[in-house]
């Protein structure tokens, strides 16, 4: 079934219509005897979603059938109260209301389970701030870093894609009542006090007009997700890549199993955010290709928003869930951290070395040296540290000690410690 | 030539390298003498665009070959200033902040293309505040609007996409400066002094850490110029079904003559804009799908963002220039709108005789009486006035004078003029 | 419900489990006694989708819960055949083994659409291979063409899309069967035996070699359905844009009504296959984002394809058939047509008034005249045989016959008639 | 500058006029003695592409300003000839002629490039046809392969790539020729016979009716072009992997140095194929999203075309040769595959252990078996061997020698060597 006919969708539309009801009952527009029946007849669980969405096909919307079968059905409570169902309203103000009602819930979803992986990060940071662990760059080995920086990494990201999809969603907060053509005619005079009297049983802003066809505030919301996703997909890629064979330095634990191979446990989470961080950009793209609408009502765009967006919102709170999972449930294993940084001859410590012998020698002396030893020490299966010691220029620069202090990870970490306080200290945690 | 080697990014990288140079002399990591050879070596003239972009294939990017470039110069001008080229830099730090730099730089332009194309809608809005055309939904007439509510609509979605662009530039706003691993360690403990330094010296903010695999800032500026050329598309494509042979309603002045037939004059700026919003999902959609990068550098995310942002930019910026240069010139049709009023039959004033019934019919007898009544009107190709006025139940309900006032466009504007202030107001225009 | 757990995919999956079965004992791998209890089990009305889609959130995919209950629920019948299921296969053999039923399917339906939308273009094109009509480039009248040469455009283009979608789906038609590395070691010396027999009974082909990761075939399947949904999307752009109140010279007979406008006919069908049209390329776009797949099997990749192509498969069957249904029933109006010709001073005629004068004026001189006679033309309010007739180069030039002739459509069609006929020939119709 | 005015496309656009000129010689239409003057002018060194791409934003695209630019050369030359020059075309006639040579050169080199990988990745099959090593599924070690059956996936994916590509460039090979509205008119009676004569001269196919606004072969190449990419992004991704500094099975001889890590060589190559396959998405999601373009020339979607088209053709040729590239110097490493398949006890030989206790065991007895000794081995640190030769269970089913072959890998490859001989048949490679 189509997004616009699952049954959470229809209960906002249904909502939207209710509290339009009490929104010109306030205003005088409707009798307030009405508010009631149009109540009782506005649960989803009344209609029939599949049908729905068939007549909803030829009719070009959902609201169209969806106010058919209210009326109805307000009318077997009281015929009287069916005349003022839906009133002054065009079907595009209740599905763009509900969406917002919708994005609303959404996004407090998304930002609960952001919070969660936040702390989870926030733990992981604290803990680690200096366990060193080799950099990465291109998948290869790069200068140390440390496993608390990495988390922090994760923690400042996590922190800005949540407080931009709070306010996406907060910018979108605004009601959508223009009726037919944007003026709200239909209502004469009251069209503003409808409106603002329905914005306020819905706790939304009114805008300063109707946004039929102006769908930047839904684009930046679409974005803010899509935004999010991209974001988790960097955490779980980092954690699946981390979770491989022949890295194992932190690893989750979940199910993952194979149905043919007793030993697997799969990534299953991390990869979950992944696929998130492929099908989001394609959805956030089909928003903005859509925006083009034409004259007061899109024919075809708006049409081509709604299983997006409902995409968009899911993937991203499944995405947000599974890496909560994750961060908060994460065997670190600092022992295999160290383990790489001393394989391949602890050539990770190259530039640490180079910039050991700066000074003595120009910059790109030292790079040239050093590069001509770590290709030995590969070469040879020797460690750096020995290669080094017997090279004449480096032994005559660098003494014993001098030369174990440039090739241990702890003396090579910068301002890792300092990153790590700032981003802590940034989100409270 | 890709965008990573035009003469402007060259520029911006070469400005990057100098001000870091001025930010290690000033925090004392190399000594000043040398920042004015480096200085004079950086200005891109000195280079070969071309050269560098096919070494760039080969090491990666293009700050490895141009640093390479910027140490010989700076060395034949002094060699003991070449050591201290780049120091303690990686090549994305370089990239990153030109890129920033650069985002600065269109954001700008494209903010000062947007405000001339608000002007430009806000005097048509003012002009034409309750100049009644047909409303189109579905591209078909709908009740009346105002090309005032129309124009105030452009102006509204324009002003706020420009804030958000403001905002989200803002916020990227942000040096990059991490070295090797993202954590400073060749610069010993001068790490966060230096960036410090870069950053005032650039005017830009520094960030709680390196951000090299953290894209989500960069997604969000990408969002915002995507979301503005939608937005533009959505003017561009108004403008251009309003330019239509048949609808005519208002044409700009400009060129867009044809090879072979002398009469066109085809609406290119509009064109232009509807091009833009065609392009600028899949950018946006890649620079998301880049996020999920690798570690401490990414393998193939970053890579994939150059080309699309720097599309971007100059979509958007030509697409702001196009819009603002024909709201700008726009010459309107009233005569023209209230024909097609007219036309029909006038039946787009079907829903305001509906309305006028309601009371003494209900909402379903009245939709239904009146669609029997345009039906007719249509076939018979005869006014919806006569039509109804030689019905029973209309004639009944209605005095000729009742039916002339709910056929009268300008009787059923509602708020049309109350929102046109509205968002007059709202941009202080 | 995801895509991936429901009904029809659901049976899909159990439908390759009893093939399995089936091949397994034909080959003598496992005992035929245990195909029928297999087979009995083998009904999706007996699972319960939405647990599974939960089961599959934890899991990884459906299939590993769908073949603990399948085994449970064979094992219910007889413990000995429980022992049996799925033996040898990975899940993915099984996901990728349906999918590739299901894009058969999905590929003769849009082909039964696609051949009456096509039926539907045919009859357009002969009935009306001479009606004139404003050609319309930029959105503005060009010379003429006519009704049938459009019809007989979106034709030849129908046509391919189904050539190339059938093309795409015969190619994509092999099984998957690879076990858990790709190499079936776990059906020792048995597993292309068992392969060609599972092909045999699915009426697919066997690959050279699996292809859990090589999607390849998979993406060709999703751009020709994503193409299919662009042309249509051509098609019902065409007709929206000639269903407007100021063209209407085509419209279909159809529902469309409005929730607040009596006197609406929405274009819906068309309107559906450009929706259809605007989301497509995002979902395209996402299977191609997909196809780097890691190793033997993906870690992200696999897992975002599945929703997209179930969406991609719905939405090109229901924008053809939104197409066919228009086509068939399109009420043309050739008067108006004729009409649209002659409005605006007749001035879509200017390129052929400007071939006319070529000779006794060069191309440019002609160009230039006709310009001016049609900016008076239009300056003036005047018909351009009016301007024309009194200029006294082209008075000089033509007589007032050949000057009719120059301003007469149906003099100036070109090759429009032999276009018609050959497409038409071209898809024998 | 945009692709639109880049040099090779000039010269492709003048070719075309030339080439149009030759073939209304040959029909009649214009003088025979014009041709060397046009051809004579129709140098691209000889115009200026700034400033006509600076015209084509003013014009609405690059032909018109450039057809004004040589008719002025070829007057300068012969002011009679200059009379000739387009005779009967429209702007789009040159743009999609050209395009679809553009097409057809990109096509070859692609090809080439993809034959040279194919080659490569050929000679790896065959060398290591029996070379075990971990298959990998979801990132983790799963049961084994071979690096043969590795490589010989992407040969037969890079082979139908081509060929995919090949068929759909050749489907492309049709000239554009419509004038105006698409019907030639302007020609009078000779307009097929010059689309004849103008299709030999550049031996390409005449179509049965102009294309102006019917896309689906461009964007059927185009997806052609992006699913090239996908798989090579496929293939580079597999080489980071494989090149990361834990696995190191397989290393590219390249550049790619750091400029601050003098140990470094990154995997550009590889890099370049991915990035490719994350640019490519939006790319063809632009071209189908440009697809309804309207009537006989478009608003926006042709001309959003132009630089998507220009960047997958250079992005596809760049990643192709990149592969080539480093599929021809791929150094391997059977001793660290072999070390890796004996790493974490040999636990990747888990669905081979439980395989051999089958018919014993039930499949789930087996499963669940294996799983808990591979969980000891692991705990403990030991050899998946020995944790299994004490348990009672295996002992019993399994002999010493029986359990040396269940964990000896050359023992459980299946169809590994089946298939690579059928990809390699399946090419004649």
């Amino acid at each position: 079934m189509t997004a616009s006919a699952a049954p959470d969708f229809l209960q906002a539309l249904l909502d939207v219509e209710v509290a339009l009801a009490v929104a010109e009952a306030e205003v005088g527009v409707i009798p307030a005897s009405c508010v009631l029946d149009i109540r009782a007849a506005a649960r989803a669980e009344l209609y029939d979603g599949a049908a729905l969405a068939g007549e909803a096909a030829r009719d070009g919307n959902v609201v169209i059938p969806l106010v058919r079968k209210l009326t109805e059905a307000v009318g077997a409570r009281n015929i009287e109260s069916a005349r003022y169902v839906h009133r002054g309203a065009t079907s595009q103000d209740i599905m763009d209301t509900a969406l917002v009602l919708q994005l609303r819930a959404a996004g407090k979803t998304v930002e609960a389970s952001l919070t969660r992986a936040m702390t989870g990060a926030a733990a992981l940071a604290r803990e680690h701030v200096l366990t060193p662990m080799p950099g990465r760059t291109w998948l290869q080995h790069a200068s140390p870093t440390t496993f608390g920086l990495k988390a922090a990494g994760w923690l400042d990201m996590l922190g800005r894609c949540r407080g931009r999809l709070q306010d996406a969603v907060d910018r979108a907060q605004v009601v959508q009542l223009g009726g037919a053509s944007g003026t709200l005619a239909s209502l004469g005079d009251a069209g503003p006090a409808v409106a603002e009297a329905l914005a306020r049983e819905l706790a939304l802003r009114v805008p300063s007009m109707p946004w039929h066809t102006h769908r930047d505030r839904i684009a930046e919301v679409a974005a803010a997700f899509g935004i999010a996703c991209g974001a988790l997909g960097k955490v779980g890629r980092d954690l699946a890549l981390r979770a491989q064979s022949e890295v194992a330095e932190a690893l989750a634990d979940e199910g993952g199993g194979s149905s043919s191979m007793p030993h697997k446990q799969n990534p299953v989470r991390a990869v979950t955010a992944v696929a998130a961080a492929i099908r989001a950009p394609g959805l956030v793209a089909t928003i903005l290709a859509a925006m083009p609408q034409e004259h007061e009502r899109a024919a075809g765009g708006w049409q081509a928003e709604w299983q997006p967006l409902a995409d968009l919102m899911s993937l991203t709170r499944d995405a947000a869930e599974a890496i909560a999972g994750t961060l908060g449930h994460l065997r670190v294993d600092p022992a295999a951290m160290r383990r790489h940084l001393e394989s391949r001859g602890g050539v990770a410590m190259a530039e640490s070395l180079a910039t050991a012998l700066l000074g003595h020698l120009s910059r790109s002396e030292a790079m040239t040296l050093v590069e001509r030893l770590c290709r030995a020490a590969e070469r040879e299966g020797r460690p750096l540290r020995q290669v080094a010691a017997e090279d004449p220029v480096v032994s005559r620069q660098l003494s014993p000690a001098d030369l174990d202090r440039a090739l241990a990870p702890e003396h090579f970490l910068g301002a890792a410690g300092t990153f790590v306080d700032r981003v802590l200290q940034q989100w409270a945690m």
